[in-house]
């Protein structure tokens, strides 16, 4: 009997869209006005998911309280309030998309569960724009 | 040609976290305020998807009305301002997690459909808060 | 220059109508499902709003750091997973509708503020019910 | 590493569920005030999801800017302020129900997508109402 | 001590943008898209709200159930699933913009709540726009 | 007759909370991580209000697709994905909360409507913070 739960988090944070191996004006060319050098800026919706069996004691997937603690620590201390670009090691070769951060949350997550949990990422960058990635 | 059609609900219901088998101490520490045996309560908001093929003559895959009716007698009458370890039995000896809840609502609502359709259940038991339940 | 700041917040409660004074029948009568001796439950969603000029100094009404953890230890740590009815003391002779749940709420707030700021309660009781109160 | 990135969209149109090949009265029956000859309307919100391969160069699946340009072109402009029995040909003789609209709008976009990108329609009808179709 | 109870509705309906003293290209010139002869359509979002003393003897500004009822009879009875244009008489001659549309739910609404009471209306066209209405 | 309409909008930014006048150990004190240098960001959603007479020959306090086009040019290419302190004149020295945001907006917007129109601007900073200005 396999549920999912899910627990949304959020944080808020500047970045720009960049290529470092391509010029200015094709930076400005492929992401427009994201490519903007004095950054801009995004309140980021996370829903983070895990799926597996019930315990049958607690009748829980696993504790939200633990997970919730887990974001804080992996994504919200990590982010949150920051430059993706300047100041979050992951991102000083990789460009922050939407689609990078959600990859690198993933991987930030996904040692700290039991090893039979799947875990699942879906990132807001605005109301009208998300992605979804689950580990393959 | 298979279409999921959702249908959302609610409820507003009251709860306690507990397992009649752990200590009162126990119960405490692994549940958390949850566990207050003066109860505390949620606003349910749940979603009902049913998978199918579109019949040709209607449109449909099922018709919303008769769905929506299926979860005011299965879901509204037995759990709307209920108190789910005091007054639905289904919780008489089961822990009334998101998790227990989604799967007594799809243990309800599956017989109740025409064999051929697929249901999930997703459950919120506060906006940052989820759980979603197919069946297996 | 006035300005109008608002912070959002949230709790979940327990509660049931009842007016002490009425037998059981004219409670039920008047209350409905309301009325239920064994509690029903709300995710109630708070936003606190606070009118006053513009600090020059900081270009804030009042730090939402400090309104934020006045809201915490006014209103969450005395309503969260509690049932207001048995727990909360201002509720053991109040009926705590939405309407007097947000008396209570502003006459806790508004010692904690500057004299010269103006605030105003809104309190959802589910997502189509809510109530306003601006102390007067 | 594959990601889905998500999209959302609307229109305003009029609509009424119609079968041409039945009587005013068998239409009447099943759809009920759905079927008023006079027409009714909604708000459609669409998301539209697609799946792929993270671009290494770009960080992208696909570039939002060109997705929002199909949408607009292909759904945007055929739909928005238009009466769907009327105005829009795939209606013509095919029900619009919120079911047969995400077919439709599922066949309209798929060509105009790589061809190793998975294509998912999800169609708000009501704030209650929704449907997903994937294309099988 | 005065406090204000809201109550959400809905409705979905047709409606066309439409001055019958003008030709139709000025019509079209000033509304639009919006004044599409075959119609369009929305699913308007209502807050009906109600401004009062709280009765002691039950905690309420107003009965919530039945402002619902007059709600449902008043409004949703008399405009859900309908063309305005065609089939609402008020709007035989007056143009039904959001506006108007308020105008006419208020003088619908207020003389069925007590003298007493203060009424005021908001009505969503879309998600994006929306008017307010309190008698003046 | 007076009604108020309003308009939704949106535009994503950097900023940081910064007082010149004060050592970079006082900012940090008073605006914690709000004072990074870095910068963070914010999707900033706008309510934009406008109260006026209902011109009775369009049934419109405002045209909306005029109010739209003034927040385009205004509010969105003057702000959108942008850096506020770098980049936006308006706060070379004042600090960018949304406070002063909000009053800085309301000074754009009030010139380019009738004078007769009464405006009033709704900021979200978050999800859970938002400011409301209204002229005085």
């Amino acid at each position: 009997m396999k549920v999912t739960v899910n627990r949304k988090s959020h944080f808020n944070a500047a970045h720009r869209l960049y290529n470092a191996d391509w010029s200015d004006a094709r930076n400005a060319m492929v992401f427009g006005k994201c490519a903007n050098p004095h950054y801009h800026g995004h309140n980021y919706d996370l829903t983070v998911s895990v799926t597996g069996e019930i315990h049958p004691d607690t009748g829980f997937v696993m504790d939200m309280k633990v997970l919730k603690k887990i974001i804080e620590e992996e994504v919200e201390e990590a982010f949150d309030h920051k430059n993706l670009n300047e100041e979050v090691p992951e991102f000083a070769t990789l460009n922050p998309t939407a689609e990078n951060i959600a990859v690198v949350i993933y991987n930030k997550l996904k040692p700290k569960l039991d090893s039979d949990l799947v875990l699942s990422i879906t990132l807001y960058e605005t109301a009208r724009n998300y992605v979804v990635y689950s580990g393959t």
